[in-house]
């Protein structure tokens, strides 16, 4: 049994860990801490643990982490950056479903987070945890970097074109869609259910956090730098992210077969039949991506649609996705949930 | 492998079926029947289904079920009737998640149901199939009728405090709220998007179909007439039952210890602590009815909260529970999904 | 014109005043304050005001409220007790949106509001703004407590049963559904999309604040004391109030005609043709309260099903129709919003 | 008072036209029809509209529409061609919130909407109904097209980048997002509350029938052919439109002036300050188009964010805009709906 320790549990990613943690087959969970609600039975403030999870959160001090096999950031950004060091050290694997060790340039990384990193080292040997893109680094890894949810969606659905030099590099457009849970569990007035319910607003046009992470993925699957405008938006639903995708086609190839060979073996990746519109319903409480790729009016532009569970694939399920390459356990192990529908 | 069928497989019923069957580790999937969607792969219509299950609807006539060691229908009311004998004396076990076996009063069943009776000897033999009330004789039975989702959530609820003699049994109230997947997926108006949400409505107050079933089964706890108003309402919800019932106390009891009692070692039935508010989501996707009892300011009213799925406790995973019990399986097999949260 | 003020702009009861105030035909907006948004043009916080609120939020301080001839208070429980008095003693008229001026007994209400009133003489003389009870009273106040949303939907819903003496006073049930708006614009967790959505769940079953108000009323109509059980319920839709009340039939009346006369005339009150289940986009965005009455299967309890908007009749519709009473205004003015459907 | 009658009154357009003329101070309604429904007095169907529409419907054939001054047509696709040149005849004015005028090129017509046009001289003397760009024709209209929702949105947010020429034409990308009353008031199962809810999708990629509306109205700004991709989205909320518009600069201005200058003066248009997200619920219930635009990173894509209400702005509401043009009304005649929030 592999022993495992969460680093922050009481967000949405914290407790999404713990609800496919607490199925996973060759798990022991040894210790989930928070700061603020040390002493709290888990299933105090989450219910749907009741008999399932029947740690208390405990202090970050008192847990004894450096026993653990791996340990799973869950917390806010510039937290692992921090502690990940000694745990490694310690011989214990860091997965860091945050976004300190994304971001391989660090002077762009304290640009776009407006803080100063605290391990520059550890990011140079940090591996993207990017399965389909990078199992066997993975493999080796001391440090995981877990992709974020909208970078997992949209680079996903631009892999295969963007490898394969079948689109311009220069005006990729990816247009995204996040349902409110990736907003965190966090009190702010925003993602209020009066607020965020029966509406629709896009944000963060002018940067957002996650267009860095992107476009450095993106570039090191062509090799070259990439131009990409990234809107994101808020729909009001809990769970999901739909990303659609545009580029201008350079080179004249089977769309359909191009996806569908590059994705050929993928547990987490599912090719939709042509002509297909996936639902982020049809991923919901699921590790999966399923994709499908557009040719409107047999024009020059390749629409793509990527859609994920982002708290699953986009955080806590790739997470353990990850861990299971790592211990080199079956990479599917404790990941079998069938999405929710209706 | 205990060998499976599914009568009527593409309602909401029928498709949560097949995902807890899909994951159920003692179950081999042989047939899943559709009159109109014959050779539709199950998986193009519930994409969800992907990868998961590879069987296309069969014609209901065509389908070997008599090779099946149980045969569900998720059928609309009317059908098993007519189709249960043949399977019985052909051995198979039938488990009915429609209304057909319920009401023992074949009178009072072709009152509320509007049509005939095809097979009253069955209804005399069928066990209504509540675990909780009725373990002993599922384990025999040859035909269950699996309980209404309202049924559920209201019987649980009261079990305690009728079979008890706490409370009086002239003037139960239920006010139960359901979520829209409850209708079933018809294509009718007022189940719309546009209709249901943002929106609150309660419905069949002059009477609906699930007040005799519930009447008949708190009758038997008590082994003495209940008088009941039953009012349900539609709740801008996809999944999910709440019942807020109320009685009025003759006898004082230790209403907590009573419950915790009642329901200690119930794997699929959780007595909340003192003072709770289950919530819906606590259950959403799981087997699992939570209960709440309240003495508000200590007067003569009890106020319970029951909560279930309806999808799952109240239908699908009730009757794969049942199925459990009817074969002599841990009660739990392939029923281990945590609450989705959020 | 009449210069109206407005004290804590900020709100949902604020910004639903200000939406009903701007479209009002004899209104001025002269103020609207907010101690931490003063400066703030009223409509960048409310872009839906844009082009239709020209004001920026003022301090309290610095407004001059004693100028104008009426001044709302949408502010939390607390605040109006301490400023109306010097209002008052300008000879300005005060509308209390929140519940400072409700519960004649002071004892009760600081026992329920946790907190020393700072002004029990007001209390004695406050008119209770329900003008289907109160209007000849409301003519001649000085001060206005405008009636709680669970109040107005549960007590215009018994008034009629209780008026007559139709029904039971010893066990009323009162079963109420809020919309999520009802709990404000604060940044709380369990109000957050993610938490609130695709959920349903009761609160304050122990107590909540709106059963002393409500049994004071129902003890008015009914001279005599009422013994009631109130439980409230969150439900996911932003606007809308359906309290489902139960009593006990003492005397057999014809229901469908004791509700039609006792409310013949009234503008903001729809008895529902017999049979009916009224929804509450029916009253969305209007002020108007529709009920209708049951008797299920002819037995001896009644059923009345009453629905309002919680933000609009159930506060600053109703708010203003006690100053259209006030000031001798066509009780409808500003107050012909058709209920917004879908 | 202007006579109108209103045919196919019992989709979502229909009813949001009554709600609207119905509080229209220049505006007597004559006649409401319904093939299915004649007889059934409105207010039954819709309760919200009790107290304040009370007509029947009217079988269209007895429907005295030649008496009315303008009709509007509520009715699916292929209904107003087939009638309106009969009412034209009589001189009444039609406006068509349907299809059947809104294509020039009759051939592409008859392609997307898969029928033989019963009425092209019509098309031929037809005017688009967009206000902002064809207001003087508008005046002297006898048929009007009312545009399409998509089509509003997605023309207003462009004007001015196309008629100034600052964009790029040959690839133009309008990513846009409706409420699921744009699918209409059909029993369809795809548009169920537990299908829709807690859901996103795209659907249409390969071609929708608002791609040729939106390409012959940019053609015309720009008075040359445009390349445009259109992929709508089904979003979980019951009215609004987004629209997130991407286009390359090719002559670098002051994108927020333009924007302003060309909108100085609408009524119903409304340019957000710089860095503005508008949110669809900033215009729900009211005819009003919000537009932000921005720059994002100062690079060469201009992306326009474009909100409406798709049945006010985007139908309902712009017809009577169109009406009150038309007629020589103040053209925010009856029109003056503040958005509803939350």
């Amino acid at each position: 049994m592999i022993k495992v320790g969460v680093v922050g549990g009481t967000g949405y990613t914290g407790v999404e860990l713990l609800r496919l943690l607490a199925q996973h087959p060759d798990v022991e969970l040894k210790a989930i801490t928070s700061r603020g609600d040390a002493g709290v039975p888990v299933a105090n403030m989450f219910p749907s643990l009741r008999r399932r999870v029947d740690l208390c959160f405990v202090d970050p001090q008192s847990a004894d982490l450096g026993s653990c096999d791996v340990v799973f950031f869950a917390t806010p950004n510039g937290i692992a950056m921090q502690q990940a060091a000694e745990l490694v050290a310690a011989g214990v694997k860091v997965i860091d479903l945050a976004a300190d060790f994304r971001i391989s340039d660090i002077a762009e990384w304290e640009k776009w987070y407006g803080m100063k990193h605290a391990c520059p080292e550890l990011v140079a040997e940090a591996v993207y945890g990017l399965p389909e893109v990078n199992r066997e680094a993975i493999k080796k890894a001391r440090v995981i970097a877990n992709p974020g949810c909208y970078p997992t969606a949209v680079q996903l659905g631009f892999l295969p074109l963007v490898e394969a030099g079948v689109i311009e590099l220069d005006n990729l457009v990816a247009d995204a869609k996040s349902g409110v849970s990736g907003a965190g569990r966090k009190a702010e007035t925003h993602i209020l259910f009066s607020e965020s319910a029966d509406n629709f607003q896009a944000y963060g046009v002018a940067g957002h956090r996650h267009l860095p992470e992107i476009r450095q993925g993106l570039s090191r699957f062509a090799n070259a730098p990439v131009g990409l405008t990234f809107v994101p938006h808020l729909t009001p639903m809990i769970r999901g992210i739909h990303a659609t995708l545009y580029g201008r086609i350079k080179k004249d190839v089977d769309l359909q077969a191009l996806f569908e060979e590059r994705f050929a073996g993928e547990a987490f990746v599912d090719v939709m039949p042509k002509g297909s519109h996936p639902s982020t319903r049809s991923v919901r409480s699921a590790n999966m991506c399923r994709i499908a790729v557009h040719r409107p009016q047999g024009g020059d532009v390749v629409v793509v649609l990527s859609v994920i569970d982002n708290l699953v694939k986009g955080a806590a399920g790739q997470a353990v996705q990850n861990m299971n390459i790592l211990f080199g356990l079956d990479e599917t192990a404790g990941l079998g949930q069938i999405p929710l529908m209706p």
